[in-house]
């Protein structure tokens, strides 16, 4: 049988031990690594614990068999499992330790699953490099509108042309701009999204346009388009951005958007007036749409964007896929 | 540079003729086989000639280097080249002589980029596991929903427990309905549909749902259900299906469906009275529309089918692929 471990203790992480150790699948969970330290996952004892303290939302430190200090990438690499999930934070600002932790696992050979963003956004031709020059697979759909095969129509149309794209990416935005619409404002939306479980503590990441930022990059070098995060010119979604551009007939979303220009990407996430008849005017909640421009017309795609147990279903998509291909 | 052959010097190879010849491209355009001889574009003088038949809609018999009786496989066999594109019409009866043509390339470890239905329709696993063991790869995109990136979403939809999936395939019977809308009666329409390049000669591969069941066919097996043609429940389009659907608010759609059954695909092809609101209403003129139900939510890709020129876009689109791949 298959061996896995996860990096990521958070909903996402939770949500695939509960999937691999609550449902009948072909891969055996040896371990899991959050922040603080490791549990190995040796005997059907610790595996029902881990799968109680997921079902619960508890600490991996509750758990009796939790090493502290063992931290990813070592817990992995000393396993060498067949695949290792990535459910950690993404982090913007410095990629680290992110990176580290993804050249650790590649140079190994290792094959990874992973929602975040942070590596594949911030140096796309360098990891992908990596994987390939060391043989291990890397799944990635959870990274753009989890739940939505949008990874694998952008890299359909590499070579067909693509003029320009438009989507709404961040379901969290999108939720709190439906609050928002309801008569709440900014900051009221923001805490109501808080409590309902979508959006995050700091929630600038979502507002202030990196996740989708961080989408976008990664569609743009699906489409053969070289783009990193800080080519994104982000627009924060404020009180008042919303205020100026809520119109009568137009609703506010935050718009992810690329064009071409001689060959190169001009990326931009930005809230925007959009009207009825626009696809985007018709994206709800936790729905994200994607609309690319090409050869005098218009590709749509439009699904949901998560929550966490879907984001989990499509990790373990990948892994099958890769499992399939390996 | 990478060589390529062509077989078919229908609309959609002569288009690739235009683009490969008449475009600036890295691949070589070696031959060209019809149903009645072959090309062999040794120099610039051949190939100005074969651009100048294809941009006039001749036949390829009218190439004065056109070698009669010379036909497919072996004319490219011979030749060897990176790539054979199939423009050939398919052949749902008993699947010769595509199947033979099929066979004989992959053998050979020749990669193939088809807009040909004909053998992933009816020997899908067949064909696949030939291309596998002799290192050749299959492009073939183009046989759904040409344009939109069909293919690649339903393989991404693999292990995530589609439940359905409701769709218009077949641009030709779209059109035609939507003729039928506008007051003519079916026979005009396909009359009509003739004429304006669409249908063809023979328009029952169409309206007798055989171009959409080999289509939903390859979906199903994208999506890892087993099926092949004649498991499709087809119901031909005919003037009393129409009349008897046909509602104050209703379109009558050709829609194709599938429904996993105890892990099986259930797959049936029919006229539908379809009501505002469905996604499959919208579906205008030459679009497609595919839904996939699955996880309580519903996974919407829309975008064009055709014309031939696209059609042989996305072709070149494969091809390249596969030679940055090979």
């Amino acid at each position: 049988m298959a061996t896995a471990f996860l990096f990521g203790f958070g909903k996402v992480g939770r949500e695939l031990v509960k999937l691999l150790l609550g449902t009948d699948q072909d891969i055996e969970l040896v371990g899991v690594t959050s922040s603080r330290g490791t549990v190995l996952t040796e005997g059907p004892r610790d595996k029902a614990e881990l799968l109680r303290l997921a079902r619960e939302g508890r600490k991996l430190h509750e758990h009796p068999s939790f090493i502290p200090g063992l931290l990813a990438p070592d817990s992995a690499v000393a396993v060498k499992p067949d695949i290792v999930f990535i459910a950690i934070p993404p982090s913007y600002e410095t990629g680290e330790p992110n990176r580290t932790i993804y050249k650790a696992l590649v140079e190994e050979g290792i094959n990874i699953v992973t929602a975040d963003k942070t590596v594949l956004a911030l140096h796309y031709n360098w990891i992908k490099g990596k994987a390939e020059e060391n043989g291990a697979l890397l799944g990635y759909r959870a990274t753009v509108a989890a739940g939505t095969p949008a990874i694998d129509a952008a890299r359909a149309l590499r070579y067909r042309g693509v003029e320009s794209l438009r989507a709404v990416l961040n379901a969290t935005s999108n939720y709190v701009l439906g609050l928002v619409e309801q008569g709440l404002s900014l900051s009221e939306a923001i805490e109501r999204s808080i409590k309902d479980g979508l959006a995050e503590p700091d929630p600038s990441i979502d507002l202030h346009g990196w996740d989708a930022a961080a989408k976008l990059t990664i569609l743009a070098n699906e489409l053969g388009l070289e783009a990193a995060l800080n080519d994104v010119d982000r627009v924060p979604l404020t009180e008042e951005a919303i205020g100026s551009l809520a119109g009568e007939k137009a609703r506010v979303k935050q718009v992810a958007s690329l064009r071409v220009e001689e060959g190169k990407a001009v990326l931009r996430v930005a809230p925007e007036a959009v009207l009825p008849g626009d696809p985007l005017y018709y994206a709800e909640g936790e729905r994200n749409v994607i609309l690319y421009y090409l050869e005098g017309d218009m590709i749509r795609l439009e699904g949901p964007a998560g929550p966490a147990w879907r984001t989990a279903r499509v990790m373990l998509a990948d892994a099958l896929e890769i499992l399939r291909a390996s």
